[in-house]
């Protein structure tokens, strides 16, 4: 029938129109099939195999940063994460050592040879940035800071990009092609979580997201596991879904001691949980059915 | 100072609270610390190994489901869904077979050995459906039909209740003591998306509640991988993520056709892919840190 | 160019699939272009004047609701609420009167010749509802329990349908269409607010509904200003919102002694503070541009 | 009983604390009860009086907003909106004229004696701006990049203020404080519609927000129908609901030819479609019950 024709007409149409749109995205799997792989102090970002991202929610002090450096250190991991500049809700809260933090990070990394993270919040101190770490992080609140994505795409150094708080994903996407739109191709994707209804955890990890930015980009895709959850106890079994399901590693937070911390203190492991949640990751036995 | 007691009075209050409510629930880890497990033709859902249960959305015909049994059957599998009464959004669209399909369920389970599981949809129903089926299951639309709630706690015979569409953790933890609360304590949750803004997958797999079921109450927990991503192409690494992060089992849909099928046509798996899931779900090494 | 005419080919399918959608239900303005008026005592639902309802979260005593019905009666209105079958989160809450409510009810409508109305949860129930009550009301966790809907489709008496929790406004409308489809069109659709992330109160009111279900369909539709705020101080400016942007009507809740109440203590007016709303509302003056 | 001693103190506490915290914020009605006004050419936001914004998404050329310009003007009202600036999910739709488009809007509002408005995306670029325009709108997006608030609290300019797309009131209030912590107090506040499940409108007018808003702060609130509905359908209807419910302002897109507009061309009206608009708002007769 007429009708019949119609509608395979309008499914091919769709299909059409999907199709051109997905492969003019420079980070598609479209665009290049094989995948990105970020280097850092040798660890290989998107190798397929995982790679694990620790560190203090806030820079505080050399001597707190170094005390994680150094556990991280012993367990053979290379990456480092802390914040130097915080963003924050309320702005009587505390907004981190800024550039100090910076040079508290650069220390570390050289000290102890781990490649360091930290968010960078404004366009004008992504340059200034380049100097210090080893990968700059855009966070959550700033996913959409197009001024900042394209400050972030005009140099030369990895990118840590989270995923917006309710951003879709292919609004994720989007923003990463904005960074390698500008020439940088070095990204590291991040789902943290996104904001539902639900209240037992702070934002409902989207596991599902993992697997379709691994086949709609190229680009290896971690999953923050404090900030997704905001709950100690959830730390360890959401990494363990998180690399089931092909994430390219894991990221929590851990403070030397989280009841002082400046931010997040509920949420931050401490040495010694830290010691336990790498022991039963790495002894792991995953169930067979 | 009087601001710090008053401060520690106020925390200790809220702690108060919080455990007299959840120590009243028959179905919280408080009130019976040890695992429920429900028995199905040998299968002991709970055991702290994984289950897996297939079958098609609705139970078509005795050939249809008969196909999909003698599969599941032929991979040493005991478990078998098939909805007889559907409840779908339009009145219009196929509503399921209802008893003839109940039948069908009950011949299929006794000439394959297979535990049958369907839902039902009215309280007048549940005694019906005592004779036909191993597990009623209480779907998703369903969790605060209080009702039919009691009328699933009045009888002797397994519950699989679903979560809610938009239900809280604690809210889908309450649907359950509706249940036990009558009397039944055979009761099997089952994690099948949330309802979020994103639109890449039908629901947000809220893959963080099944650890927090599992540490709030006795009862085992499933990850119904259909409903909650609506993807065929993300079946397998969710179900890899559900049994890393501590289900109890899985459930999927399989149907010998799933292009003429009469309900969720996209979403389903036919033999091959069946096959394939089972192969490679089988065969996954979790990857080493 | 052919891609531009296939895009136009496209956006013609479109629309013809949309249409054929909407074209056939019952409950659709295409179907039946003029409102659907429903009369209750002399009160029209429909005819373009707001209606107001009232009445306690619970029935609790023939006292407590004659207190209700008096003031109501005082000024001048004719709609009364009041749940004798209260769908309540938790098992261990108070459930509603039951019967011994709609019994109350009956005769409180009957002495001070109003027209009640009160939520069925059972489909067994609906029938018996019909000798006491003139509106039989769907609550929000029902309105997909589709078997109620067919039952409350099958009696000759004015169903109040409200939003489901997180209902999008086309499953909304297929749920009233359940109704009519069984031949009962006697529907008044009540939004109350939707399940969003937003804290600040209880749900959050979906005012642009109100008009897209006054396009859509010919039917009454209502707004529920208690339970979609949760806030005694937003009852007036949610209530005065819903009047300007169309609504037929606005339901609150009336309780003689809020800080009492067996339900919702916190949202319910007392009746000074229902005077004051009364006085308000109908003094209200509609700021000019 | 020493029980409901406790809970007497815990409520006690948990007010206690709230109170604290919102006494802190210099944008609460606490810190300063009388209501901001905001004067614009002789309307002064705030002043319980309803003032009307509007202008085109986006603009295009100096032609197409005198077009707008002129409408608006003869319709005396005095404040015209357009976007210079424009943040785009992809990197390759169109980002607005920048520079170039504050000039346009510079000249206009000398031109028609109108204030103008303007979206400003970049910290570096707020300075420049205070030369061409009335207000600096700061996005949606942009509701907590601090940087971008910290500079424009740091201008004597008054700033419109957007709700964040899933921002919660709390959070959008704290975003408002950034500003006024530097110093800025000339702050509109603007509901804009938050993201949700439901797909009928484009974002979910959160009607209750502004009651909420004008309760908690002492600055003006508007509501953009444009981007809350994203339909043009619904437009006035929504303004009268933000009117009825004590907004003090409406903002809506307004385009010469919608269907050739470089953005958002669904949801602009044209300019029959406008003069439509302020007729029907302007002879609204409030429903009386």
């Amino acid at each position: 029938t007429i009708e019949h024709v119609f509608k395979e007409i309008f499914k091919a149409g769709l299909e059409l129109q999907e199709d051109d749109h997905r492969k003019a995205l420079l980070v598609s799997r479209k665009k290049k099939p094989e995948n990105t792989i970020v280097e850092l102090k040798g660890e290989r970002i998107g190798d397929g195999k995982p790679h694990l991202v620790f560190g203090p929610c806030a820079v505080e002090s050399y001597e707190q940063v170094a005390t994680v450096a150094d556990a991280v250190r012993g367990k053979g991991l290379k990456l480092l994460r802390g914040g130097a500049f915080k963003p924050r809700t309320s702005p009587y809260d505390f907004q981190g050592l800024g550039l100090e933090g910076l040079k508290i990070l650069k220390r570390i990394g050289d000290e102890f040879d781990l490649a360091v993270i930290s968010e960078i919040v404004s366009p004008a101190d992504i340059e200034v940035a380049v100097d210090y770490l080893d990968v700059i992080q855009i966070g959550a609140r700033n996913m959409q800071n197009f001024e900042l994505l394209k400050a972030a795409g005009a140099v030369n150094k990895p990118i840590l990009l989270k995923r917006g708080i309710s951003a879709t994903i292919e609004e994720f996407i989007n923003a990463a092609e904005y960074i390698m739109a500008q020439g940088n191709g070095q990204i590291i994707l991040c789902e943290r979580g996104i904001r539902t209804y639900e209240r037992a955890t702070r934002n409902t990890l989207d596991i599902s997201a993992v697997p379709i930015l691994k086949q709609e980009t190229h680009l290896p895709v971690l999953v923050d596991v404090t900030h997704s959850t905001g709950r100690r106890d959830l730390l360890l079994p959401a990494a363990k879904a998180a690399l089931a399901i092909g994430a390219d590693g894991v990221m929590a937070e851990v403070h030397p001691d989280p009841a002082v911390a400046l931010s997040d203190n509920a949420q931050q492991m401490d040495l010694k949980q830290f010691d336990e949640f790498m022991n039963e990751l790495r002894s792991f036995a995953f169930a067979r059915v």
